[in-house]
């Protein structure tokens, strides 16, 4: 059986700090030794999260309160910008998970663009390993720190990668309509949050300007050896929990619809937490995977001469984010992949 | 001051029939005199819908029990297929307002292909005309059957057409990507509509099948003169009311996104219903017209070169059926186009 | 035909004011001159509320510069506390209809002990009428300042007032188990309002300490001439609009429930927006009444004998406040009571 | 380490069918050897519920089509009526974990008298067990049939008992007020369950009639020794998942909300899935327990003198159905109870 290890939660007053929580309180192999809020120094956690209430009562710290002896690991929940300088303060004997947008980009130049102002760790950005966990399982086992893709990126990618890396569809026509529930914004208060201002309806935000657009085209880039920009428009709809990529792709000449399902569904045949839809299957819906680490893909051939649709689904706060924390946790530290993520999805 | 008419409405127990109701409530000109509802008939309007309880307390009548004398104007909330028989059959005095499919196709053919049957009243189609009401005030001034068009049709024409007609966009790289409410489906008892089959979630519906299709490609296929084949992709959303189309299109060459979105706020500077938003506008929400026959458009530059992003949104019972379905009216019977449509958004 | 009147609107940017602004739209004989909002000044009114783009667009300006010469009355949609401050400022030529908790009470004494900090307008408060319509319309058409009761009151009230009036139910033995949508807490930025907070979930909150508990007794004690204390206990729900209260109480010795039902009925056999339901209608729901001005309550017998539900419900931000700020404004100008009030409720 | 048992689940293509596959996914010592479901048999467990697709493909079949060989245990998810007839046929070598109402009534006389019928099993209703955990471990340790209590029940119970078995409430003065999520009424296809006529509102059902009344009832007339009559009210809300109780009830003299609070802590201060929450602890909701096998139970003193309120939530579909029948499952087979169902709560 495997050994313990402890674990130090940065960040656990958000979401997704309580969504790592939940997760690990079933894990076998973990120990949370260690909470920091800095805004909620202090308190217990079930003050702040009345619903992790069962895990038991543990008492919130600052930052530069925490105590990392002992700690094997620190896994980060906190926004971008405040990660960075946190993460780059830790004692040099913890490996890191971090689910912020700090070190997902190889080049901290991009980052500067996107995020308004320059990277306050380059030095460590260079030990980062982009955590795609299907993608990069022996760099993600060996690193020092796993810089976790963001929920969006996570679904296009999952679902676009393995048709571009076999050039079965245009890189340069990619259009990208996603609808995600509201906790992937967070707990802070922003008027646009406010129930009535999201319930009952459906808007557009972050067009032609949301920060997983370059995400998504830096590893799509990596694939074909040259820049690519693809259309990329999130919606804030009236859901919790989940996530629903909609891409319209145009395919290769002699290329049909099957060969993209085909393709999926050979790449993910042996993947415990992607499953590529066959022809025929029940329609993907954000509900078929909600609470779980799961994401499903699906091809649907286009009525339109020439193009396919491309769907991906999964739960924006588990494996667009802490889920796949875990699975990238498992890895560092040799544990069974799937350990502790085998809850199933909650419908309704 | 306009005189009163007299109006039978047919299929009272659908949501459109009732939304219907709600809006001649408060209209200066009509009264209600005869309502049909097959499967409710002999039971009072309250029964059926409580939250019209306020308008008085009407009996339901099956079609064939009702009696059109001194009745103008029969309009038409039952669903096609069953709308064009009871029509049909309708005495001949009466002028006719349609919110089902059944006659929004002049071409026949392409009912049949797309409702699976062939059309019970093809003599009728020949004096249908359909009641897109900013494209064909003159026609449906005259018309003895306006044809409403389907709720995505209306949104999608609104922000399409101008654009099509300037030949700004390509008519054939146009993808829609829709999110729809559940009251579009109608009252019928289906699994899918089941609260919890629909909360907390969304999906896609009728990818490549969904028979707005064709109602799209035909009014397109008029301006160009060619075949049109579009994209169109809704996802079922969980909320009442409300439709957001975002559609993607590429901009002839030397168009940009400024071009296009002059285009549409010329086109409905004068327009009482639709707005075409100017550039820096608050994004566009379902929220915003929530309830009333308002149509927003506007239109985004993409990052893609040479591609922008047209949003369309409308509330799907107003000026997505009903609300569309009493500007015919007014139009047909002389009245102000606004009378009784002036109601603003509910929000929140 | 009445003469118009001109209205300044203060604090348009919270919910009721909008709400306000939404009704009056259509309203024949009010043209909204001034429009004050401090913490958006400066700004269009579509910028901030958005779905009120189709009313056209108008600046707000801060409470200090407005300008009120012209102007007949004004309508504060100000938070207490806030209110009675502005309100005294006012030029005296203003008649006024304030929908703030500032007014309510008779004695500042119970103002000051559940709002914790003295009156800041002692005076005014002798000139102010509670305007509970049903029940003050004599006062209120001579008012200066109409205080309009909050959303619990007015629904409380409207169903236990008759019963109490009549000796029909021990006024020392009324539960009110309350269930609210989440706009009666206003668009104002709290972790608690968040959609992800709401939705998916109930709670109750302000228990045995809200606000509007004393309003609902002091009315009560009016009629019986003795202090009475009700149980309230409102509950939050993840919708935008409505209000339903399930009120327990027991009979007088050889009342029935239908002696209840009876004496709602009679009473309110002539109002144009209460409706006393009959023995077997519809259950009632905050749905039927939804974006209306009317209130529905109902009678039911329960199987402890001796005890009777009473129920009751409205659309907190119409007739639970700017619907009946409305109507209160019409009874204080001379036009018919209904007017700008008419609208049906919005369903679905 | 426990041996595995192998498990038959009947009526599997229902809510709870899919919540109790859900939770025995992950239980360590048990195998779901079949699953019938007649009206979608021959179907794969994924068809009618894709969100178990990663649970495997499984075959549903009918009733009598089932090998009930080397099964050990039958758990029914089917509806009450249907429940008793179909349990009544299995092989006599199985015990039965029931989660209908058809074995709850000790007394086949008050069964048939809200049920509408006489039961079909008598004989074995002799042998079933109130399934309620935390009161009838042993026998249930025991026990050939199982039948789980309704989830309204098991949340008002969990509150109550304690009080009632101490004196320390008045029996016959006892209002229940309860809010549920849509799952509660299962999957079945009504119109009073589509999304546009729960979503956005709250309406109350089965007034002084649901047949959940009498089961609180007779639990509570064994304490006492005589009959009890309560009141219990639910209403539907728009949610999928939840139950909050707020139960109103008058302390015996000398009496305080302390008190109250004290026996249930004392109660369950050793009981794994039922927490009495302290004094100041955040207020308890439905959020706190979804999709989990937790109960809260809370009382605050009521501002009416003599009168106080206790709070009970739980997850309808987990505690109050599925998660109970899996904890009863284990005190049957000698697992520990907890194993499981230590699964958090999913929020938000």
């Amino acid at each position: 059986m495997a050994e313990q290890i402890n674990i130090g939660i940065i960040g656990a007053s958000g979401y997704t700090g309580a969504d790592l929580i939940r997760l690990l309180a079933t894990h076998p192999y973990t120990n949370i030794k260690l909470m920091t809020a800095n805004s909620h120094a202090g308190k217990k956690l079930s003050q702040v999260f009345p619903h992790l209430s069962f895990v038991g009562d543990v008492d919130l710290v600052a930052n530069e309160d925490a105590n990392w002896e002992g700690v094997d690991v620190a896994m980060s929940g906190l926004p971008h910008a405040t990660a960075q300088q946190v993460i780059d303060d830790l004692p040099g004997h913890l490996r890191v998970v971090d689910m912020s947008a700090d070190f997902r980009f190889e080049d901290v130049k991009t980052y500067a663009q996107w995020y308004g102002h320059d990277h306050q760790a380059p030095g460590l950005q260079k030990k980062a390993v982009y955590g795609l966990t299907e993608y990069y399982r022996e760099e993600i086992a060996q690193a020092q720190l796993a810089a976790c893709p963001g929920c969006y990126p996570t679904a296009a990618l999952l679902g676009l990668l393995p048709l571009v890396r076999a050039s079965l569809i245009d890189v340069h026509d990619i259009i990208i309509d996603a609808k995600s529930g509201v906790s992937g914004a967070g707990r802070g208060l922003k008027e646009d949050k406010l129930f009535s201002e999201v319930a009952e309806g459906i808007h557009p935000y972050g067009i032609a300007s949301h920060r997983h657009a370059p995400e998504i085209e830096k590893e799509l880039a990596k694939v074909v050896g040259q820049e690519v920009i693809v259309n990329f428009t999130p919606h804030l709809m009236p859901m919790n929990r989940g996530e629903f990529l909609t891409m319209y792709v145009r395919m290769t000449d002699g290329v049909s619809a099957s060969d993209l399902r085909a393709a999926l569904r050979e790449r993910y045949a042996e993947e415990p937490f992607v499953m590529a839809l066959e022809e025929g299957a029940p329609t993907p819906a954000t509900r078929h995977v909600r609470g779980s680490n799961f994401c499903l893909v699906a091809v649907y051939q286009d009525r339109v001469p020439g193009r396919a649709i491309v769907m991906s689904t999964l739960d924006n706060l588990v494996k667009g984010s802490s889920g796949q924390a875990v699975q990238n946790l498992n890895l560092m530290f040799g544990f069974e992949e799937t350990t502790g993520l085998m809850q199933q999805p909650l419908f309704p």
